[in-house]
This record gives C-alpha cells, structure tokens and sequence, in this order.
C-alpha cells in the first residue's frame, strides 16, 4: 500500500484535504502500552499552524479521535490502533478551474493525469501537508515506544535560504541545546535571522526552502539490514513521505564526495569498555547497520511552490497557457512545521527497526 | 527480504563475495521476452573491475549463468528467471584477524555485532561490492524492457573529489554527450583531471569519493503513487542498496533550499500539444508522480573506505585500541565502477512502475 | 499487517466488537468509480443481524460511514477509502471475570496468552464476528466491479447439521436458483429443515455448524499465479478470516481422495468456440490459475462457540476448574449470516485478482 | 512474489522441471546455525522417487548444492541462503504437439492462456511436482530450528481412495507410531491395502487420490494473529503451494458442519498447572492463535491428473477436439511422496511464527 509505511511497526495514513477526515491505523503496537496522550498532543501541537507569525492562520483543531485499538483500561490491546482526525474548517471553491489549470509545483498535473481527472483537486487532496498530522500521531507513539529503550530523536532547522543555524557535535550532540520556538533552532540569533528571510520572501508573495538536520542519540548497534532494506533506505522512503521533500543524506553527505577516505573514515576506540568512534562523518550507520553512535540524517526541503505571485501555467482543457494567480494564504516556509514531521518520520521507522530486532 | 526490491519487477539478490556464487531471482518479467544477451554482458562488463587503470585488478568474469526462467525457445517463460555467477577467484586469509579487528568505514563492526559474531567477513561477506552485479544483470533486462517503451536511462560522474563535470540541460539532456570511457563524463578535459585526482589519492594510499548524476528520458507523466511509494523514495530504496552511497537528490535537491518558491517552481507551458515545464527544478517528479520531464537523481558516493595507510581500530576480543592496515589491491575510487550501478537501481524501479502502470 | 488482504485490491479491516468504531481501508480502487450505495447497504443488511428468527436481536445499524477517497463529484479519487460503522449498542459487563475464564471454543485464552492479558475480552474484541461487517463493505465494492467484468459471485447455505441442500450444476450453475431468505438455499424445503435444525439446538440451549459453498461466474481464464499466491492459497487466506471457518476446499475437494483421475480429470471441449470441460471436479482452478469454468470453493463453518448450557473451563488466575455459563443471546448458528461474508471474501479476492491481470 | 512464503523466515522457490536448476532463496535463518546435513538429505530422499514400487522410476538424484548462506565455519551468516539442485535427467520430446493439446487435470491450459503461450512446457514447467524439493530442503531445515524449541511434526496417510488409516489420539498423538516406509502410516496393514489400491489403480492405466493428516506437536501457546494471517491462513497459504491439493481443513474440519457446538467445543481443564483442553476438535487453533494443543491438519490430494488412459482433450491452435494420449511413466498416487512436503510446508509455516514470536 503506497500509504504504509514499516514492516512490524506500520503506520497506514489515510485521507485527503477536504475529505471528512484523514487517520492512520497503526499494526505493531506492543500489547499493554498506556500512552502518555498529553505529550502526544504537544507533540501534534508543534506541527499545527495558526499559534506562529510565520505559518498560515488557518486553524486546524488536529484533535486526534481514537477509534480502536485498547482495551476498557486504556491500554493498548494487540488490535490495530485507528484514529482519524476531522477535517473541520473546509470551504468551498471553483473546483473545476482547480482541476483545469495545475499549481506549479504541486502535484495537481501528475494526479490528473494518474488518476484520469477523478483526483481530489480540493486543498491538494491526498497530496497535503495536512496528510502529515497522522503521521506525527504516529511519531508521537513512537517516540514514547523508543524512550523506553533510551532513544531519543531531536532535529532543528539547518538552514532557511543562506542562513545557517549552529553545528551540533556530531558525536556528543546536546539535543537540550536544540529550543523550541516559533523556528526550532540551536542558535536564536541564527532563528531571528532566518525569521526575517522568511518574512522577507512572505512580502515579496514569495517562500522559501531549508534543510532540517535531525539525530538520534541512544541506538544500540546492531539495527538494520543489508541491501534494500537499511536503515537508509526505510529511513529515506519515510523521510521522502513527506511533501517538499527533495533531498536525504547521512553523516558527511554530499560533502563526502570531496572527501578522502582517510579523512571520511571514522576510526574505532575503545571508550568506557564500549566501542565507538571518535568522529560521526558516517552518522551512525554502515553498511545499513547502526554503529551505536548518533543517528544523523539531512533533509533538503524545497520552498512552499504556493506562492502569491502569478505563475505561468496551461489549460489541461482548451491546452493553452494559462496564467494562475493561487489564492488563500499559505506558509512562505513549510521548513518550520516539517521539523516534527521529519522528527516522526524517523521515530516510526526506528522503532519499526527496534520492533524486529529481536526476530531475527 | 531485505535483499528484495520492487514491488511488481521483484528482484531478490543473494550472495557474499566468497561465497560459491553470488546471483539474483527475478520475479515480473513478462513471458515472451527473448533478451540481448550481447547487451546484458556488455552491460555488465562495465562495473567489472580490471580494465580500468583506477580500478583494482582483481579479475571477476562475472559471467552470468542462467538456472531457470526461460522455455526451449530462449524466451522468458513466466516463471522466475534465477541466475548465478560463480565465485571463482577468492583467497584463503587469516579470517580471525579480520573478526577480530573492524575496518573503518566497512560494515564489520556492526555485522558482527547484528549477526554475533557469525557473519561472513571474507571479502566483506554480504555488503561487498561484488554484490552489486547481478543488480547490474536485472538492471541490464529492466533497461531493454524499458526501451521498448521508449525510456533511456543514462548516468555520468558529476564530480570526483573537487573536479565538476560539465552540466546537461535538464529540460533537453542530450543523453549521447556522455561518452563511456574510464570515467564516463560528458566533458573529457574534466574526466582527464578526475583521473589525476584518483591517482594521486592512490600515491598517496588514499581513496576519493563523489558525485553520479543520473537521467531517464522518455518516461510518461503519471507513473508512481503519493506518500510512501512515490518515485523519489523507491528510487532511494533501490539506490541507497548500491555500497557506499550517503545522499540521494532529485531535481534542485540540496540547492532547493537556497531558493525561493518563483525561482524553483517550475512553470507549465503547452509544446507541440504537450503539457511540459520549461525549466526543471522538479527533476521530472512531483508529489511522488512523474510529470514526463526527464528524471534527474544524483547521488553522493563516499571515498573507498579501504586505504592503505594504517588506521585505528580495536580488537574486539580484547577489547583493546589497535592500528589495522588494510591489504590487498583496492579500487582508490569507487565511483566510476558505481555509475552502472546506479543506472541498474534506476532501470529496476523505473521498469517495476512501468509494469504496475496498467494495474490501477 | 494481519488484518490487510490483497495484493492490489487491498483491504485493511480494524476494530474490535466494543471500540469506538469498527471498519475498513481500501487501497487499489480505480479512480472515477462512482459506487452505488444501495446495492453495499443491500449487500451489508444480509450479514446484519436482527430481522431473522434463526439470529440474535441484538441490533447493529452498521451504517458504513465515509471517512476518505472520494472527491467533491462522489467518485473515487485514487486516495485509500477509509470508512467506519460507528459501534453504539455495548453495554458494560464484569470484564475482570471474563478475562480470567476463557470461553470454550472462542480466541479468549490464546488471546489472552498472546497479548499477555492485555487484549480486549469486550464482546470477543477483535475476534468478534462483527468485524465481517467492513469486509462485507469491501466485499459489496468489490462485486459491483467484478460485474463491470461480467463475473458474477453467489452462496448459499450447503448444509446445516445433518440437513443438505440441493446440488447446482457444477458446468453451468444457475445462481439466479439461489434464493435470498432467512437461509440462503437452492431448496426451500431443505431451508426449512436446516430451520428446524436450528431451533431445536437453539431450545437445546445449543448450536449447530454448517457449510456454505459459493460459485464465481463468468471468471476469463489465467487469472492467478502458480505456488503460494494461487487462487486457492489467495482465496484460502481470505475465507480463514471469517472467524469460525474450519475448512476449505475447492472443487471436488475432499472427495477426490477417494476418486481414480479418470473420474476426477476434466476432459477438455471445444465449445461454442470455446476450450470448456465438460465436467468440472476442478471447481475453475488448475495449478492455482483460473480455466474459466465457474469456480467452486466449499467452506465449514464450526457451530457457534457460544452456547447457553453451562461448559467446563478454568480460572486463569487461580489456575483451577471451574464452571462456566456464557450469558447474553448469541446465534445458534451463524451460518446464515456468514453467507455473505464468504462472498465477500471471494470478491476481495477475485477483484484484486483481475487488478493485477494486466501488470504482467 | 508468487514464489515467496514467510513473513520471518521465507521461502522463495524456483526453477522449472527442465530448467537448467530449481532451487531456493531462503532469509530469515537465525546467524550461527549449523544444519545437520545427513538429516536434511535423509528428509529430501523421503519425497525423491526411485525407490519405491509405487512410485515413478525416473531418478532424480536432488542433491542440494549450496551457493550462499554461510561462513568459512559452515554457519549461517545472516545472508540470503541459496541453494540450488541440477537438472539432470531431461530429455527432449516433441514440444509443440505439448504445447497444442494440454493435459486434463494440469495447468497447461490455464498456463497457456496466463502467458500467451510461453509457458514451459517441459515436464509440466514451474507447475512440476519437482518444485517441492527445494521446499523441502527448507523443511528439513525449519524442523531443525523447530526441534530446538521442543516442537515436532509428523504427518500420515489417512486415506488412500477408499482405504483409510488408524487415527492417532487428537489429545496425545504417539508420534513414532507412524511409520515411515513405501507408505507412511500407523496400521501396516491399512498401508498394504492402501498398496493394493494403488497398484490396481496402476495395472488399469489408471491413478488414485488421498489424505494427508499432519501433526505438530510441542507448539506453545500464543502463535500466530487474527483475520487473514493466523495459523490457518498461513498453513492454508503455503499448504495449497503443494500440487494436486484440494482442501485443507483444521481440527474437525468439515466434520464440524454436523456437529453441535457443545460436541465441538474443546473444554479447557487445568493438567500439571497447566491450561490444556481435553479434547482437540480445534486441533490446536482458535482465531488463528496457538492453544498449545497438537496442531492437526488434513490435506485432500487428487488422483494424479497423468493417467495412461486415452483422455480427450483439444487443439488449441485447430480449436478442434482431440484424443491425448500422456506418455512416459507417472506416479500412479503421488501422495506417499507429498507425506514429506506437506510437513514441510507445515515446517515452514510454524518456524516462521516461531520466528515472530518475539517481535510483537
């Protein structure tokens, strides 16, 4: 199913925009597990729109209704956990100038033509951000799952337009140190800095992009498979769930194509009886295999493409060009939501991996 | 399986380096297909070590021998098409030693700990490069598969070290300006200078990473589904199981986030009656669908993390730090061997989306 | 994920008897399909109970309410159709006695030890016969898209206790000779004495078993794949969802233990133009692949677990003896209403079968 | 994969009757393990035919060639084992006149049309009862890790056309009362009629059908999962992957459809302080969990579908009717030689859910 993602813990999300709601329903949740549902609403908070000067005002109550999955004490019973959030402030428009004329950028042109015109045009259909909520339901679930192991999974924006937040120590990163706010940084003048980008392109009816930086420290070693199904792999088929997604790398990255292999190799040590290594350019995984040593991925996301500007396009009915100008208001950066949203794309697959580590 | 991609072209590879053989089991082939076998050899004779002045001179025939899958007519006859390379030049080495004392930047460490102790560590066992010929041999059946629809998939070094190649139009690649060779590049002056770089990372017992660029032309808009099994995470699936890859982009990718939304949205426009964009940012996937504009990937490949100079490690058993040189011929640069790699990861999941096209 | 079917045409049911709701994801609609609602809560009222003398007066308005997958026209949009039947008439009982004496028959105690106490004992929780209820709503799709293919599915009550129904030609069935009662039979007089049969374990304080055999018409041939995902396999891991199923067989089934091959093997003809069997032991499947001939598959249905004499069971906790007396009105032969739920099980089924015809 | 059985530890099968090799591909084995050979040879030989008066002469040697899967210490090493068996003994016939008239009772037809007539023909292709030796060689190998965790599986032949065998206790099933030899069964005396009923079957060109009963003992409680893969649909799923089989049933099976539920139920008693039931009616599964009773199966075989007899038959490409005459030598029963696949199918199943087990 396009829309599961994991092989014991597995998340399936449903739902469009503007249909009566979008969910999940989630396999694999150990049996007697009493989640923590205060923090799984601060956890779904930090993705919701409306409190943040830089995000749009449409209000989204998000309020999660659980509809299976525990047993008269609340805990969870074996049977799939199925939630659903209602799609409550919805209006209605010309949908069939929607359909005629597709957004650049979105995804209107493909879905037209993979589903032969029956997609759900309104408020981007199954293509929108909105889909995210229930993933960071999940997110949420999964984090308090790993915290009992002792991992724990933070990330900050790296970068909005040119502007760069502070380096975390790739080896002892102090995920205290990443504070949450209106921009989930380690370095509020770098925020402040990257507020103003924001705004700035927001005046112009324009948005921008960034990169969110995201790690995990307390992985044992030993988690993950060869091949296709690493934790590279899964981490990078959740990750690119995301919408505006363009871009995933690990440990040195990119930058490692101009490396030397004695300067990207990261030699082992003997520390506290235990093996690690001394520096991270391989972020904690080789071979799709976690090291032990923190988890660090990088995410390139593209700028919000709904932007206030006219833009070129084409009518898919008379084919002709087409000016568009989108309409409603919309974030000039969706880089500040997509924090937890990345946060809970890699606590779902990591637990997934925790979840069959031992059935091997 | 770990070792299986694709979803209706499923290919399962198998193997270690020294084991017997190393080999594939395709599933999804239509019946009736007779192959160029000419092609396939030639295919997979350019991952083959040996020829190459910047590559190791370890020999591999790598001849592919058929077990099942075609009738008496030599035509694919429905049932998995099973194939086999035999594993004929290995060597008998202190086995122990290696256990014992991980190489940076391999897998041994976390194989050990993942398979205690058990995992085959004779020529890096399962994770070794070897593993990706028969990826080449389904990639060279995908890719005549996919020239009967018209698709043509073509990858060049985009950079060694700090050498850059020359850039193809991402709108009009002109696919025939990559020139197969030592280094397969589009400008000959660059790959002259990538060489210098390789071999002066040899001189000096080192190894140097990069970056490989990869195109498909041809493909029709609509192919790959929303969410979790879209084009962009497939494609990460398959290309994060070739060895040493760090990053995965598509498009703009990492550079997106330096930009604004009107500068990376790419405009509709009709030509000759088609809907086509005139720039492509969107390296010709959006929301996880194609939208007929070429596909553009690149992909960061680290430097070989086998060197020659000596580097720190630890005994296992004792745990204890100790210094590890590594011996034996090593290619100081992976990435030319890797460019048909990518293109076969490429070529078996664009051929797996072609063939669920018709299920919807 | 255990409660997902299907390959394509996928179905993920969740619940559980006394959870908030109950229902259904569908995955591999075509997009555009506009259902007729009708005919689905047609198809559901025959699975509800209620309205029979043979079945228990607790009432379900199983009402499927639409949660996602269609678009502001009321078609299918390609997005997974989530639906849920809200579950209002529970009432509270002394859970802590029933976790700690499993009932005969039923999943308690292997749940109970699966879970490790923590599963839903409410009603049979996820065990409960009411989750046919979304299958049936997937069932009552898939058929109206099985018949745009000319396929046509149809049941009817086979036995009950000692009490046989008559036989259909098994070369051309007359499903329109099936009719749709109380007991869903061929012959009316047999459905009165399967009645019979019924009441008089029901004033016994008892229960009776059964089998349903069901018919598929109009099916091409070719459909199915050899090995582990033929049409028995797919169809047998379908129908051992329906709880209290004991058996499948398909054809001549378990009489052709005793049969020669030359009273088994069906001869083959040239009809009409046609390749037929003139006889058909093979019930429509030969090497897990459909002939065209109608397909026949048998099912046993267990009697109902639940019955009013008091049975011996034992105290979880105390670890001893102890006497049992299940309360409540429960169906002294489900049978009847798990006529539909077979049919519903074999559309899933067939449609996700002739989903994937055209991807070879 | 069509071929693929197992979720933990799969199976995945190929190769034709005259390929140049069938084989298997198995994951999921536990790193460490050494097999003990001479018992998994001496399994294999207990399908292969030769030996037997009531079985084909044509010899088949079916040694398993290892081509992956283990270290220099001959353990598993956490990769893919693959294995493969040569092709020896084929010979060439005239391929087109197969091609033209299929055989009553295989699935050259239905083949024929699945593959637009590119099937192999050649000892019946991938359709061979050949493919279950490399399922056995993964049996021989699943009842070793299975005897680790104390769980034992044993089937006989409980019927051979109208000859039946004696019944083992359903509550204690004595295991080593039935007897390997020609025919597996407990009454050596029923085995010599069954015998006879083959040998008469044989002298009038003629073949006949059975009765596969299969036990597993030793299994705890709490394996398995609700809705579609329980047990049953698991043994279903991977027990229908033998040729030639037409039912399975569990328990009482069909016999259940003329019992009352108070004769059905299983009462559950304390014994040793532990929860067991005093009958086996559920033969070990309720909801598709484990009780930790003996898990009881019976398999309905056919009669082997290549009879000496004349049958009729049809041109496909004259569209016209035929007299098929099928040389060569068969076996008159196959089911004595599919006593062994079918635990091996068993063994597959249940170590898979072994393998599960610690991963909820």
């Amino acid at each position: 199913m396009s829309n599961l993602i994991g092989n014991h813990f597995r998340v399936l999300i449903y739902g469009q925009s503007h249909a009566p709601s979008i969910g999940a329903v989630i396999e694999g949740i150990p049996a007697g597990f009493t989640p923590d549902w205060d923090k799984v609403h601060v956890f779904m908070a930090r993705r919701a729109p409306g409190g943040k000067a830089t995000s749009t005002a449409r209000r989204e109550a998000d309020l999660p209704e659980i509809l299976s999955g525990f047993n008269e004490r609340g805990e969870t019973c074996g049977a799939p956990l199925a939630m659903r959030i209602v799609n409550g402030d919805t209006r209605s428009q010309d949908y069939a100038k929607l359909r005629d004329v597709p957004r650049p950028g979105h995804a209107d042109y493909p879905a037209n033509v993979k589903f032969d015109g029956a997609n759900d045009i309104r408020g981007g259909g199954q293509f929108s951000g909105r889909l995210t909520a229930p993933l960071c339901f999940a997110g949420a679930l999964a984090m308090q799952l790993l915290e009992k192991e002792g991992i724990r999974i933070r990330a900050h924006i790296k970068q909005i337009e040119n502007v760069q937040d502070a380096d975390l120590d790739p080896v002892h990163p102090d995920l205290d140190a990443i504070r949450e706010g209106e921009l989930t940084v380690v370095n509020p003048e770098a925020g402040d800095r990257m507020r103003q980008a924001i705004l700035s392109a927001q005046s112009d009816g324009d948005s921008v992009g960034g990169i969110i930086e995201c790690f995990a420290a307390g992985l044992p070693a030993g988690l993950g498979d060869p091949m296709f199904d690493g934790v590279e792999n899964r981490l990078a088929k959740a990750i690119f769930g995301v919408p505006a997604v363009r871009g995933v790398e690990f440990g040195a990255g990119f930058a490692a194509a101009a490396m030397r292999g004695s300067e990207h190799n990261d030699a082992y040590r003997i520390r506290d009886d235990k093996v690690v290594t001394d520096t991270n350019r391989h972020g904690g995984v080789l071979g799709g295999i976690t090291t032990g040593m923190p988890l660090i991925v990088r995410v390139a996301v593209k700028p919000t493409p709904s932007i206030g500007r006219e833009q070129a396009s084409v009518s898919l009915s008379k084919h002709e060009n087409e000016i568009l100008a989108v309409k409603g208001r919309h974030d000039p950066c969706i880089v500040p939501r997509a924090v937890p949203c990345i946060e809970a794309a890699v606590a779902v697959t990591l637990y997934d991996l925790i979840s069959e580590r031992s059935c091997q």
